[in-house]
């Protein structure tokens, strides 16, 4: 049997390119004693694994040069020698990487309650993107009934579960997204109150228009000049989660700071960073009451699936381009 | 009898300049019935006046053209017209603006417990400065026993309080500030740990020398390249108190963002603002704890004061030159 990797073999500056990663087939080994041969069907794919492939200080390591690239998995264990805490057939995730088999101890993997067909959804919405809306608006943003509140990157994986979230909490919910297209979706789909293409609108002025009193949250995912526009709108003791800066990740030269910084001291407003790892503890109780909302009708998801660990680089590319709708998923199972 | 007043006549662009603010003398009128006359001693003098010239939106309305220019003070009352609330003698504090006189019913002023020996402490320590320092650090900071404090502008009426503040709570405490005479005020005099000199050092190698293992709490009064530098030190958990930003203030151009912010995210950090005004109701409270501080020898203020109202501009410049050691005042009194 033969495995195909994503190896990382140089850390990009700027955009990732053709010497960034390798795809690489090997023979599997045989399985030594207590591991398992998890077979991977989908790789997570998001705006997180360009930080990881910096030598910097972060919130963890940075992968590693001639290692498999680090992303999240979902698989089901195909082969067990003599492990006792996982069956053959159960359906496993973890930070599987991108790769088609995994063989491992079994350390830091868990079972999920699912079938084949919600797998991708089991890495959006009950995987961290949605682990991240959940903790990050609720925790964080600290949203009660009746705040208005700002999304960038709203129509992705993680944008699109905090406004429905807040939505469900009785706030006022407007999204940032980046095609008329993904502004629809918010609004008709999604139930956002409204929508704003920044391709195409002023950001300011639309600001203006779609939240004339202000804003009590701004969840970023985007940084840069949405996240200035959006602390020149800031209400009193508002709160703004800091969850990312796509627009920022490929920079060459210096992230963009926020100008604007100082309306959080005319506003008495607060910025907060956040990192899903930090509620690993309560994942449990987020994933039951998602599940909750989910069969209520209250919550969905998109996952764009796309195929073949050999398209993972173009595929990866969309993160940045913004050319796909929901979470970002490869299948590589073949 | 004839009152001095500091008009402001023109919003500056950048650095204030002679077309800023005009001197002008009249004649005073009567008192009517109800009204007090209020001789005043000092004007205290603070890097905010900066912003409250600008025609923002911002905590206070901007000064209005032709109106007296706003600042702290303390004076005495001289005459009384009938108003129950005060008597002759009394020394009174309020926003009295630069200017030697004042005719008033009270509102806004209020009696503080001192003699003329100390009115300029009152306008220091008990005043603005001192309460935004107690405030700033201990509600917003959140400081415990332990944190490593790092303060900027820190020789200067706030941040000399906060460290003081800090060191009595237990903290390693370092400060920034623009000259060895003040580094050398703060390790001496006030009992800091250590010391920057952000004008002969490099601050990022100065920084891994001083608090090689980061910094929990980050008071800032100046931004810019100051700011950028403390950000890329935080511990986890830790919080930016955002008071001020006097690098910045006298920008013509776009204030410069912190550029290091997503080091917010990396830490799950809080950059906070904080008004003093905010804790109105409370500054009676700090008043006493620091009053007993001060009594038993833990607390100390330095005041630079100068003399005559018509030296109001040249004075004020020190603020941004940083050509004074202490709380900036002025004495109008003649």
């Amino acid at each position: 049997m033969t495995n195909k990797q994503i190896i990382f073999k140089q850390r990009p500056s700027g955009y990732p390119d053709e010497n960034t990663w390798k795809l690489q087939t090997s023979v599997l080994p045989e399985l030594a004693e207590g591991e398992l041969l998890i077979q991977q069907h989908y790789i997570s794919l998001d705006p997180a694994m360009r930080g990881w492939m910096n030598d910097s200080k972060s919130y963890i390591p940075p992968v590693e040069i001639n290692a498999v690239m680090r992303s999240g998995s979902i698989g089901i264990v195909i082969k067990n020698n003599g492990n006792p805490k996982f069956e053959i057939g159960d359906i496993v995730t973890s930070w599987g990487g991108v790769q088609q088999y995994v063989i491992t101890k079994g350390e830091g993997w868990y079972k999920v309650d699912t079938d084949l067909k919600n797998m991708p959804k089991h890495i959006g919405m009950f995987g961290m993107p949605g682990m991240t809306a959940y903790f990050g608006i609720l925790e964080v943003g600290k949203i009660k009934k009746g705040d208005i509140v700002l999304i960038s990157g709203a129509a992705g994986a993680v944008g699109s579960i905090v406004g429905q979230i807040a939505k469900i909490k009785g706030c006022k919910v407007i999204g940032i997204a980046g095609s008329d297209e993904k502004c629809n979706y918010l609004t008709y789909d999604l139930g956002f109150d409204a929508a704003i293409n920044y391709k195409t609108e002023n950001i300011y002025t639309a600001l203006k228009k779609k939240c004339p009193e202000g804003i009590d949250v701004f969840f970023d995912n985007v940084g840069g000049k949405i996240l200035d526009a959006a602390l020149s709108k800031l209400r009193m003791h508002a709160r703004v989660v800091l969850c990312g800066a796509i627009s920022q990740y490929n920079n060459k030269a210096k992230i963009q700071g926020p100008s604007n910084y100082l309306s959080l001291l005319v506003t008495r407003s607060t910025m907060q960073g956040m990192v899903v790892m930090d509620y690993t503890k309560r994942f449990g109780e987020a994933g039951k009451q998602m599940g909750e909302w989910l069969k209520e009708g209250k919550l969905q998801s998109k996952e764009a699936i796309f195929n073949g660990i050999e398209n993972f680089q173009d595929t990866y590319e969309r993160l940045f381009t913004g050319d796909k709708k929901g979470k970002l998923i490869l299948k590589v199972i073949e």
